[in-house]
């Protein structure tokens, strides 16, 4: 495999929010090991306890990023006991997470890729400092991002290959029969994000769906329709997303993460 | 006029909010087409369809800004839809937003100003990727502000002259009789900025104003007062703007974006 | 003592939030004046009105910075009005905040320490433009900042040399008979971290706590137990936490800041 060329470039991805200084702690830490590093926040308000909502986010986005970016995702239910860390690299890309079904949605459907498991035992090189059981984005993961964005680790000193592609999370609910997925995420418009691919474009104008009795015709944009209207469109990760026109779907709709999608007959 | 000179510096305003990755994905393809950006967010919580908010902010923030920043504003109900995008410059200063109203502000009251219209034909020299109908931001304004604040693009070589000065967005709220301004802006204190100007430092101490039944008198500072007591202050944007000392003024008032405010009689 | 090496490494603390520009504004100055300036946000939601919270997490987080790092923090309920400025200096860090008790807990403990207090009077040389009655953050500390951290600016040239420790802000709660302590802070998680320093690890695994009539075991880590497990851990700033598995602890005890923490005897 063609060596990892660093281009300096971190995405931050965790659950920790930004009221607390938790995200600034492991910049600081970063900075420290890696002066010119340059970060991009992706979003510190992943929901808590679901790895899954991460992976989706960072599958759809790490192709925006530059050759050379490292993703760190932390959202880890699991700090400080026995679970493992994870290391997929993808062409020029690396992602360093939790190993508790966080990257794969990352891993899923890609060619090249190759991906370790690793522990706290295998990073001696790093030198890292006391080691707290609450907090190893900023004890164990910023240290490692920085040693791997700088260029001072390689990565195939890391841990050994891993022998699963990962126990995929389910989300806590279940599909009722005939749903065709399900709300993934809400995001800061109300808007309904779902987990139904649409990667053609071309073919489903003429399509309807229902959430709970309410019937959605699809439509191209947010946009033609008068405010208040609900629609469907394609969105810009080519997947399933309900609107309502300069309105909030969720409240319309009193949707959830969770709340299934069904297709009408045509 | 003389050529705009980028110093590498963006500011990114937005209704984007920062718990979806949306934000983070318009830096990862600024940072891949232009590695050396530094990007300033300017707010990204600002009120989802209020592009005159957006411009109220703009306004009065980009003189503090160094000479050579390229502001990008996206605030787009109409994304994907008819509307066209508005390219300004004042002085060393380019502003790239939809052409919603969003930049009128900006432009009022300035002399030295030209502003162009253009749509996604006029960008071909970037070389855009596939174009979403909803996330314009990613797929055409953050390639747009990569190319001019990297000195990539001559701003010259976008769109034609804009033939109007913009549609100035009415907010909701017209003024009853007898009103002076109203509350444009509910700060994170729960302050209340309006639109009500104050250039003069030295004639308003005077002054008393009115909500509702509540008369507040004018003050130099937040903190003179007790906590808890009312007052008016002419703030840091050289407008009146009503608070509590310690407290917040649009729990005790009750007021909200729109409210009037009245001068009373002295 | 030893002449401060700015790396060009700023931290910004502030209770500004992030929903409005105010935190935007005042990186714009810092860039106008230091256009190489490196920012790291540690946090822009602490409470309002309690400078005593900022320094809380100020005098544990800055040791994760590297040397040559000047830590900003502004929660300033006393702007415009009388309150003084204070600088500290301790190692290879300056600190700079409004002189009201928010450095207090920077300040305790430390033996090689320099503290200065000083006046808008005192910082002639900056060239500052006009000062606002209600945004020192923008129009005094920012510049401030921007000067220490570009070197232009030596830190003996500011104010007198502070003739008291600084008083310590009460918190607005004073501990009920047999406290041992008390919440100080609700993290984005719920979890709640108090006051209460445990700094060796050791001996802590049999003691027990209450709040109100709830009593809460100690556990090394967050992850062992059943999701909705109550349980007190040793955190990542040496700390009593309460928390719960996979759930929210503030919620589920309807603690708030200021809650008392009972030791029970063993």
């Amino acid at each position: 495999m063609t060596p990892f060329k660093p281009c300096g470039l971190i995405s931050l991805s965790t659950d920790f929010g930004l009221r607390d200084p938790f995200v600034g702690l492991m910049k600081a830490v970063i900075f420290s090991r890696f002066p010119a590093a340059r970060l991009i926040d992706l979003s510190h308000d992943l929901p808590a306890f679901r790895p899954d909502i991460a992976g989706f986010w960072l599958a759809r986005c790490w192709p925006y990023f530059p050759d050379g970016t490292v993703h760190l995702a932390v959202v880890d239910p699991g700090v400080g006991g026995q679970r493992a860390m994870r290391w997929v690299r993808i062409a020029q890309h690396i992602f360093i997470a939790p190993d508790n079904g966080l990257l794969d949605e990352v891993e899923q459907g890609t060619d090249w890729l190759e991906s370790r498991q690793f522990g706290v035992e295998d990073l001696s090189t790093l030198q890292l400092g006391a080691i707290s059981h609450t907090f190893h984005g900023r004890d164990v993961f910023a240290p490692l991002v920085a040693a791997l964005a700088s260029g001072s680790l390689l990565t195939s000193a890391i841990g050994t290959p891993a022998t699963r592609k990962g126990k995929v999370l389910k989300p806590p609910n279940s599909l009722p029969y005939g749903a065709i997925g399900q709300v993934k995420v809400i995001d800061h418009f109300g808007n309904l994000i779902t987990d139904i691919e649409l990667p053609d474009p071309s073919d489903t104008l003429a399509a309807k769906y229902r959430i709970g009795d309410q019937v959605i015709e699809f439509n191209k944009t947010y946009s033609e329709l008068a405010p208040g209207s609900l629609l469907a469109v394609r969105n810009s990760f080519d997947l399933l997303e309900i609107a309502v026109t300069e309105g909030n779907a969720a409240q319309v709709l009193g949707a959830q993460i969770g709340t299934p999608i069904f297709l009408m007959p045509t």
